[in-house]
């Protein structure tokens, strides 16, 4: 039942395109749900993209254009004049076209809300603009159905018949007093089950979850998926219902918020996709290998201080990779537990437990671990002070990696400063630097050379 | 508006249970939302959470016992008699009570049926135990309202208003035959604006959206997302609408899944949480330990190999955490971006071209980082031969990284295993080993030790 988009369609589309029949392709993407139509736009070049979103109604193209990868978007608007995007728009909700408003030029922008017609459309657009990218306000949609206290249950549906008409889909019904203020919500079910004389005021839920315009959208994720809610009121300033965020905005968020943490652990700090250009993906790249290169030419400096090893202890310069490695597998453990925990609002206790804890974690793994080094010099003939020194000094650098790795995201967290920043190349770098010092010094010592 | 847990407000429920003023409790808790009564819960110890649990209303506990963590919600329960369990199952939907009954041992599974009072109840629950775990089937809950075709506008709204009560929230009507086959679905806006005389078959919408009960979770995940679903229909091998499966769980879904990518990519790989018990926690992580231990041993044993180098030009090895650094930054982060775009489904064109990029990008990034050992070597006065050297084996280690860190989740994902589990110390490890070796081997080659 599901549309799957083979290579013959395709081509199929791409033939019809280039001969410009017009009435051929409509008869073939008739009836086409718009996340498919936006399947085959992303894979068609530009000029071919266009052509097809000013054949096809706007009512289908323009949710196709909210699907569509924002580079592709742009490519696409680009080739529209303002008339056809402010069509485009009209038939979108108010938060979808802010969010494409935002892509365009403040001229062009200019223009196109000049070419919209549906006044009202317009001031709620201007409206939503002016909000900060990542709250509420800029989220949310105006299209809701609201209903006052003093209705009855008849005139109520009466009246939500004609707003319903521009809202795609009623989530819940709003309630508000006569200044406009939010005071309660009314779920279908109630209004399907009370009788039609009943006033809104005798049957509307008092108790609302709601956030306001500047509430920010990682506050608004939380809230919607903590309380399970699929839709959420915003009001403003002075507790006027203005507009509501739903669930799928909510659900795309979360999505990229995830992508973008893994994206940091990895090293890539603009977000990246596999068939993005070559260019793009390096500036998202390099930094971070540069930063790697910075740390490990520190290494090469801190070995150059401990050269008199290389006469009598050789085998040392041997385990340094290992050292490396252990310090920055652990310190990236450390670090996403306590990232996600941070995320997740889960990290609890006093600074001292966790620092017992993690403590305690790192010598058992480092024990461990020691324990094998240990075996494999024995297997390998290796003098048992030397094993037992690498034992030793692994063991010191696995906990302070540990310790690195786990406090670290809380201070930055405590400071305001996105943790997830501290997995990752960060991590791993200071991590290496800190972890062949201690390896290097604590040998001298135990080995004296 | 939120309701924020305080370590004062803790204190005074934990005095109230020590004191069992059950009757001060219930008038503290009053109105309290299950997802807070949830928040309560995870902070009392097990003995405390049980009291509550059977003070409260189970109303009320039983929503608040599907928000907990399942090691908290796994304690909670062994201190419940299969009698309360019951009462607690009765007034969950059939969804979330199979997904408590999944965490009950066999024969308490038996207990707790047997005292079940509501047999349709009971009934749904056995059908839906008998399903796969990741399969639609087992996340599908059997409450939803189902209209006949046949049936007029008005009497639809009846049936609607009698089946309403069993389910917590309606998101869409769906349409059955006289077979029970899924024809079609009925917005609750077309109800509100269709004469009371009009039959479902004029106004319902025959194109809908469906799973069957053996369809993947991931796949159903897509679709809902692809399509912006807030709720879709499952139906049998012979089509029959069985059950339905929204957002609210999808959203769930969808976060475990990124939260385990990520802790994956971090080497760690059970699903563990900064609160887990050491145990836990070391469990999830030594493996990976352990494996990163190895691939260090396997580093010393290629070492040992170039030995000779150590006389000549022991720079080298002051090097080999740099080396290993880069090779591991750079497979980490070709693999991150493909295990995304796999996911994702947008890894397109043909290998050929995949490796073409590959290669491009590591000699762009490879080659500006080897300026920058040049010049590093430059301002430390290292012979510039050697520097040289470093600078082009690390280049071909960087190439040899991306293109490891390419290819094998891709082969991964063509022998239909999750590429997930190559990013992080998988790929870290054997980079390692693999950029160690080149290293030496094209230094040797050039420098001729």
């Amino acid at each position: 039942m599901q549309f799957q988009l083979t290579n013959e369609f395709l081509e199929q589309v791409e033939q019809l395109i280039a001969n410009k029949d017009g009435s051929a392709l409509r008869e073939l993407l008739h009836e086409f749900h718009f996340a498919d139509i936006a399947e085959i736009l992303e894979e068609l070049n530009s000029d071919e993209a266009t052509y097809l979103i000013k054949l096809l109604a706007s009512d289908i193209t323009s949710e196709a254009l909210i699907e569509l990868d924002e580079d592709i978007r742009e490519k696409i608007l680009d080739r529209l004049s303002p008339k056809e995007i402010a069509a485009e728009l009209e038939e979108m909700d108010t938060d979808d076209a802010v969010d494409v408003m935002g892509e365009l030029d403040e001229d062009v922008q200019k223009q196109v809300i000049g070419e919209i017609e549906d006044s009202e459309h317009v001031a709620d657009i201007v409206e939503l603009l002016k909000y900060d990218e990542d709250t509420a306000g800029a989220l949310m949609a105006k299209e809701l159905v609201r209903v006052k206290e003093t209705w009855t249950v008849a005139g109520c549906v009466r009246e939500m018949r004609r707003q319903a008409k521009n809202v795609t889909r009623v989530h819940s019904i709003y309630v508000i007093n006569k200044e406009g203020k939010l005071t309660g919500r009314l779920s279908l079910k109630d209004l399907l089950t009370a009788g039609d004389k009943a006033h809104i005021s005798d049957v509307f839920i008092p108790k609302v979850d709601y956030v306001t315009v500047h509430t920010e959208n990682e506050e608004v994720a939380r809230i919607m998926q903590k309380y399970d809610l699929e839709a959420i009121p915003v009001v403003d300033e002075n507790g006027v219902l203005v507009g509501r965020i739903t669930i799928d905005d909510i659900v795309d968020f979360i999505k990229e918020e995830a992508e973008r943490d893994y994206q940091m652990a990895a090293g890539i700090s603009e977000d990246v996709e596999a068939d993005d250009s070559i260019l793009k993906i390096t500036r998202a790249r390099l930094p971070w290998l540069i930063l790697g290169l910075f740390g490990g030419l520190g290494s090469v400096y801190i070995m150059q201080g401990f050269e008199e090893a290389l006469e009598k202890f050789p085998i040392l310069f041997f385990f340094t990779p290992l050292i490396a490695a252990m310090a920055g597998n652990v310190g990236v453990q450390s670090s996403a537990i306590i990232v996600q925990g941070l995320a997740n609002d889960n990290v609890k206790g006093s600074l001292f437990n966790r620092l017992v804890k993690e403590v305690g974690l790192a010598l058992i793994n480092g024990t461990a671990l020691g324990i094998l080094v240990i075996l494999f010099g024995f297997v390998v003939s290796q003098d048992n002070l030397v094993s037992i020194t690498i034992a030793i000094s692994m063991l010191s650098v696995i906990i302070v990696a540990a310790l690195i790795g786990t406090f670290v995201p809380i201070i930055l967290d405590k400071r305001g400063i996105d943790p997830a920043i501290a997995t990752g190349p960060f991590i791993t770098t200071s991590n290496d630097i800190f972890g062949i010092f201690l390896f290097f010094y604590i040998s001298k010592i135990i080995l004296g050379f």
